[in-house]
């Protein structure tokens, strides 16, 4: 496949962010209900009805872009899965098994915001500011995702996580 | 593997960023000699040094915790350095490879934001402040290479690609 320009890398971005949260959307379910925490618990379950929202808005993109909404394989969200999968098949207290979760929702985030900044910013600079748009808003959404599990873990999972190291 | 408490996951997530900065280690020569931009290519050049440091600072660490610095296969920074690659063997114009290099490497900025942000987070809450203090130096330098990309990447490559396209 060759790309000649930037609308088309665009497009290629797409399909592995397309891909990606759709991969997202499988493991969110396994990672509510491996929670243990109710915040957490909640935060994923809030955050899969919003990934639902991402999927519409990429293929509101995908139309604009006159594509079909098709995606490629996103090795890089399979492996931040395989290791979140790995990691919540070990047999650990709940406290540090909600760190994990928490660890491995962040990377998933961390992701997304770094494809969703990227896209975002090759499409202002082609010029389709309404795509831009759209694509700010999953931003936003991703960043506010990822300071809600901060806060999460600082509040309560992290430091019970280490009490329970010393009882 | 069982895992017990927090301290015993921070040595998990410290063996996953380890190998994972070994594997970015290998990578960003190839990135560096890929791109064309001078200030992007020198952008890469420099970071491969950061990274050596950061390495050391990770055996730092492990020392402090009274570990042997052994790597864990980090299957996320694989699979974000085969798309990486992958793209990298496309035939594009300059500008787009530019872009496309930018791209790779804020997912690569990303995911040891998260992976860090997390360690960093686990040290504090055990009482490890002064392991927090070593985490937080790198985590402050990938952040910042994350910006300088940014910038590099607005000030320059982007627009360059768009124009390529409407030539």
């Amino acid at each position: 496949m060759d790309i000649s320009n930037l609308q088309e890398l665009l497009v290629e971005e797409m399909r592995d962010i397309y891909n990606a949260e759709n991969q997202i959307l499988k493991a969110l379910p396994k990672m509510a209900k491996k929670a243990t925490n109710p915040k957490l618990k909640q935060a994923f379950e809030s955050h899969l009805q919003e990934t639902e929202g991402h999927v519409e808005r990429l293929k509101k993109v995908f139309e604009e872009l006159g594509q079909k909404p098709t995606g490629k394989k996103c090795a890089a969200m399979q492996g931040i899965i395989e290791e979140g999968s790995e990691m919540m098949s070990e047999d650990m207290p709940d406290d540090a098994m909600d760190a994990a979760l928490i660890a491995a929702a962040q990377k998933v985030e961390h992701y997304e915001m770094a494809s969703y900044g990227t896209v975002r910013a090759w499409a202002n600079v082609a010029g389709m500011k309404d795509v831009a748009k759209i694509l700010q808003q999953t931003l936003d959404e991703e960043g506010a995702a990822d300071q809600k599990l901060t806060k999460i873990a600082e509040s309560s999972i992290n430091v019970q996580a280490a009490n329970a190291a010393h009882a």
